[in-house]
């Protein structure tokens, strides 16, 4: 075993890490008290600034103008990213876009690829990705109800879908479409993927859905899509039809991996909040501080032995997944899914708590990460669903040997 | 022991829970999508609708026009109240006025009454209460700094307080001030309480602090406030001088017996959606619902166990205050306070995590109990301040019996 | 509401708190080293004290010589025994013979009552309690095996018990048989009760159960038992035949309020030696004890907070069962069997980290608690099956009322 | 990073495996159930296999007729072996001899190294280490009072000691005394370690303490020291005089890393044994299972997850330790110490709930681990002891970079 990394690696974090500080947090206040799109023109300075650091878009493939980091490595820099809220969008390598660049490269057409994977990966366009409806539970894909009917050279799209990300702005959505709806169609091979612009007729975003007392705008939104009889070209399929699903649970395993990283990158802002502010709050008089209370010192104890292992435990199913592959670390990112979620909400709970009423107040990003990342432990599979899959692979393990009893 | 409620009590109980649900929950979803000062028109008229059913202002004297109601009593109208978070606005019982009244009833002079008791009772006016400082720890009143120095027959304020809810739109506050600026002050004597209306020159109200995404407006603000050689005649005095830090405690005791059981009424509320969404959300096909997963059984039952044991204490608490004063139970409300803060916290986060996706959206109230009662731990003193007030008793309560070791 | 206890009541627990610490808790080092058996005589010598001070057997019938307490005012006798491991056997009110009372009170006949009913009472023999078997899950008593068939004037009873509590000197069992062997028989109305003298040819005493480290004896014992074609007279049944089962559920509800009563006790115990010893024990020089570290303070805090909870909830479904009966108290007394269980064993496990190596080993009481406590989580039914059974009734109450989504 | 063991570390642990079910396991009934001296004579037929298997000492030198594996080697090891309480014993490398051997080797004479640490690693004698003492906190050392006064070539030692572990049976202790009793001494540099042999006069084993229930005997006992005048030569000390307190700590790091593995173990063991139940366990007619309940699958899940964020903790420490040496692994070394002991207790207290009334019975090893091992949050340094050390490293950290607020 080895827990060391790469000198190269040292140094990409160290770019971003200062310039995370130096240019990064300091828009935080701005981004925390006005609408996402207004700021649009200044984080595009700062995505030009990356570039020209040759730091942009870190998982994507070289010949696109991504770093091409290996999975791993961009586990580490997606954890120096989520430092501030802003890491991703500015270095490129945001959700739901980083997603919808991996299906396109993997799956797409010669086309596709030049039509939406280029100008996606370069940040010229934006993308959405439309899964969940309304009318049935996210937790089962196989009923969902959104079609995509052949007819002539075209699908025919009707149905329902909220909850798709940064729909507002986007050029194009990928949609999770039946396509066989035959009634003896195989219900995990029923649904395919389907390249959808947004200006194409009968693509209606209605509505941004308000979550956490905000509708949002541009990148920070979750749009309600309305499909009436929408009509796209066949050549818009994205894979093969039918592998809808299948292609999903490819497409989130890593996502889940950078996700988690993201959140641990939550973990160590909080911390380092946390640990700050007990340290200048003066609570008694004598300058007798606030990290003076032994309260605050089990709790930092606590809080950073959940968060070492949260990571050890994101970086390990990320060494696996690049070894052995995808299927072999699923189990292995269902457990660390919502381990790392918990451990997050959790550590942002104790640093507000510290923090008092400026905990609660906008003056702390932490407020926003109470509000914002709550549904960590809700996308991408509840932590119920990922308990009940992870715990297939605990009876498989353990089965079998009996000692006593 | 008896634990049954008088007759009357459940008529009234009764009638406010059919008002809960047909006047004003329906006006929730408003709520939850404008700012609070555009309903202040269709929140006038319910209001209205209280008073003519004579149950405004249950907890206010009789004399003042309003029911006055007992702590226990009020307690449990409070829980009821507690349903919608407009409850204890439209019935005429809300914080801070409410504690305000309790102040002026028991402290002020029959100017004082005249002037500011009856139209606040009556909802003619609102209040605030100015005692928190930016600039010091809220957990240790007697480093507060803002003063009142005496000049002829006036106090001329100098200070800076935040967190003062409600001050938009009031007429008056409440405020906390140094009146003994000595050097050897005693620290716990040296506050006064001044009543200071806000159309006085030298105050000013600098912003709302924008809380957990919002700024707010009207009654549902948090104000900062610059106190600049504002003046106010002496006999804005409320109660003896020096004795504010005395008079606060008294003040806060029965308010938190009243804020534990509006979280309760939260709690309910919460139980109610979670049980009714787990009734009919189809999870799988065959219309195989989400109640008949053993982990939203289970979770029903822990969760209901503790709002169960919430309850009885904070009615124990307010029994005892009731019978043997505020000063005898105030222990019990220390313990009361982070215990059922607690329990708020758990429940409305697992009824989140049963309603997924719509739990994190503004289309459900879940969504804004839990960005805004998270505050619950922190204000009135956190959880932790409380549980080492709490300490002393239990130290006193068992002490000096030694059996083994 | 009023939570006040009547003065009788207080000068009794008077005298029971004061005989606790003046007699009993004096016999608990011999108890903790020595075999149960052997203590037999210093036993009866303080239960005969018990009986001079006519505090003998306070949940019996006074007809039958106990002092006739209601289920409330018992529950309270029963938290103050629950002080020491030996309170309960020593005032005549020990399980399983307590439950045993009470069954041959509701159902046995005149000669029943005289045979076995008056010496039990009096403490003149003990009995046990036979219906867990180790081939079927105790926690689904349909799937019971052993049988009791009809020959003559007899039953013939065949089958396999275990964990028979005081088994070892019991003068007689009552036992849980299937009386209703056809292949037609209502699973719920097969059972029935039957008592069995342990002198029977047929009833074999195999062996003490070791558990948590020791087989025990006498009193302190868990019997497996063996019924190989035990032959008892027809008269021997107790109540109807096939109500087994519903006269289990009789029995077993105001058994569970006294359990958490006497686990309350337990608790208090515990909070006692965490207290006193943190004021004793000198971490640091300067004779800086524990209680100054804030950590303690905290769990003090804590721990006293539920255990105040637990004992509202307990004292409330005592209060409900006794007004409104066993049944309608069924659900209370399921939320309260799984909540105080469970609050018994965090304070005897903070009380132990507390006593650091004194508390894991014989020297303190709470390494006894530790570990006999451990089986409030199972027996009488486990937490789980206590929660699924309550969740019952969350569903019930809640249902039906749907406000927002 | 590199998560992957060599092939020759995948051979031993898998011939430790198969050696633990087949030659070990057996054995644990009467282990349980007799006193551990009556084994001995199993138990030396047992290590012969051993180290007929050339698998005997694994931790301990080469040259002394170990394996001589290194820390994280062992550390493998140690959680194989810890599957059985009888594991290390049979191996070689149990503690306290483990850390005896490791401070013979690094700071023993050639003397002593004949004497002491040859026929130690070799299993002929066994040692123990006295440190602790009933008077004072063992939380703080500096408080020990137990002398050993210079006088001619000899130490003259008194004072009082407990918890020697393995005292009885053993050939010699390491004793913790103070050597400087100057009233100037530097607190950190006053102890000395000593080797005093068991049959010197005036080294009395006063008793075994009884802890959960059991004196033990022989290996598996903790013993009280009496010293009084005994007198040993002043070769016997061990290491340089005043270094007591660093050769403590550096003894520890490894023991603790090991324990840790140790304790994993016996997670492997009871995930096991609560799976294994669990799919075996009928709990209803037609054969429906334990492992059936959603529940079940919940906690198996949970608990995985918690182990195996444990394991990798405890692996990175090891790594941190082996690569960097001690010092720079301590604050790991204290972040593990009690993340994975109360992961233990956690992973027990479940599986013994899955288990019902037969997981309270000693006819399952949980009951055993479930007493056993409750001691892991106190030995060693508690809890608090370890996450207020590790708070330092905390704060250290973090502290600095002040973003918001």
């Amino acid at each position: 075993m080895e827990f060391e990394i790469s000198d190269r690696m040292k140094t990409v974090l160290k770019m971003i890490d200062d310039f995370m500080i130096k240019e990064i947090v300091p828009l935080e206040p701005e981004f925390l008290n006005r609408e996402f799109k207004e700021m649009l023109p200044v984080l595009e300075e700062k995505r030009n600034m990356v570039k020209q650091m040759e730091l942009w878009a870190p998982n994507h493939p070289k010949e696109y103008g991504g770093m091409g980091l290996g999975l791993m490595e961009h586990a580490l820099v997606s954890e120096a990213l989520g430092y501030s809220p802003l890491g991703h969008y500015i270095f490129g390598c945001q959700a739901p876009d980083a997603g919808n660049v991996e299906l396109l490269y993997h799956y797409g057409t010669e086309d596709q690829k030049a039509q939406y994977l280029a100008p996606l990966v370069e940040g010229k366009i934006r993308s959405c990705f439309a899964m969940t409806e309304p009318e049935v539970a996210g937790s089962n894909p196989i009923m969902l109800q959104a079609t995509a009917e052949k007819d002539g050279d075209d699908y025919v799209i009707n149905g329902h879908k909220w909850f798709a990300s940064s729909a507002e702005g986007a050029a194009f959505a990928i949609a999770m479409l039946v396509t066989d709806t035959g009634p003896n169609a195989n219900p995990y091979l029923k649904a395919s993927m389907i390249i959808v612009p947004t200006d194409t007729p009968g693509f209606n975003l209605v509505r941004n859905i308000p979550v956490m007392g905000h509708r949002g705008s541009d990148y920070a939104s979750h749009g309600e899509i309305l499909f009436q009889n929408c009509r796209v070209p066949r050549t818009n399929l994205l894979g093969p039809e039918g592998h809808g699903f299948i292609m999903a649970q490819e497409r989130l395993g890593p996502g889940r991996i950078h996700h988690c990283m993201r959140w641990l990158g939550v973990c160590r802002r909080s911390m380092e909040l946390m640990i700050n502010f007990a340290l200048e709050r003066v609570i008694a008089p004598g300058n007798k501080t606030l990290s003076t209370r032994q309260i605050i010192q089990l709790w930092a104890a606590e809080c950073e032995a959940d968060v070492l292992a949260a990571r050890l435990m994101t970086l390990h199913a990320a060494w696996k997944a690049e070894k052995l592959g995808q299927k072999e670390a699923r189990y292995d990112i269902s457990f660390l899914k919502f381990f790392v979620a918990n451990v997050m909400q959790k550590v942002v709970d104790r640093a507000m708590q510290v923090h008092g009423g400026i905990g609660v107040s906008d003056y702390s990003i932490l407020s926003f990460f109470y509000r914002q990342e709550r549904a960590a432990r809700v996308y991408d599979g509840t932590d119920e669903i990922h308990k009940f899959a992870a715990s297939r692979r605990v009876f498989e393990k353990y089965k079998g040997r009996k000692t006593l009893w």
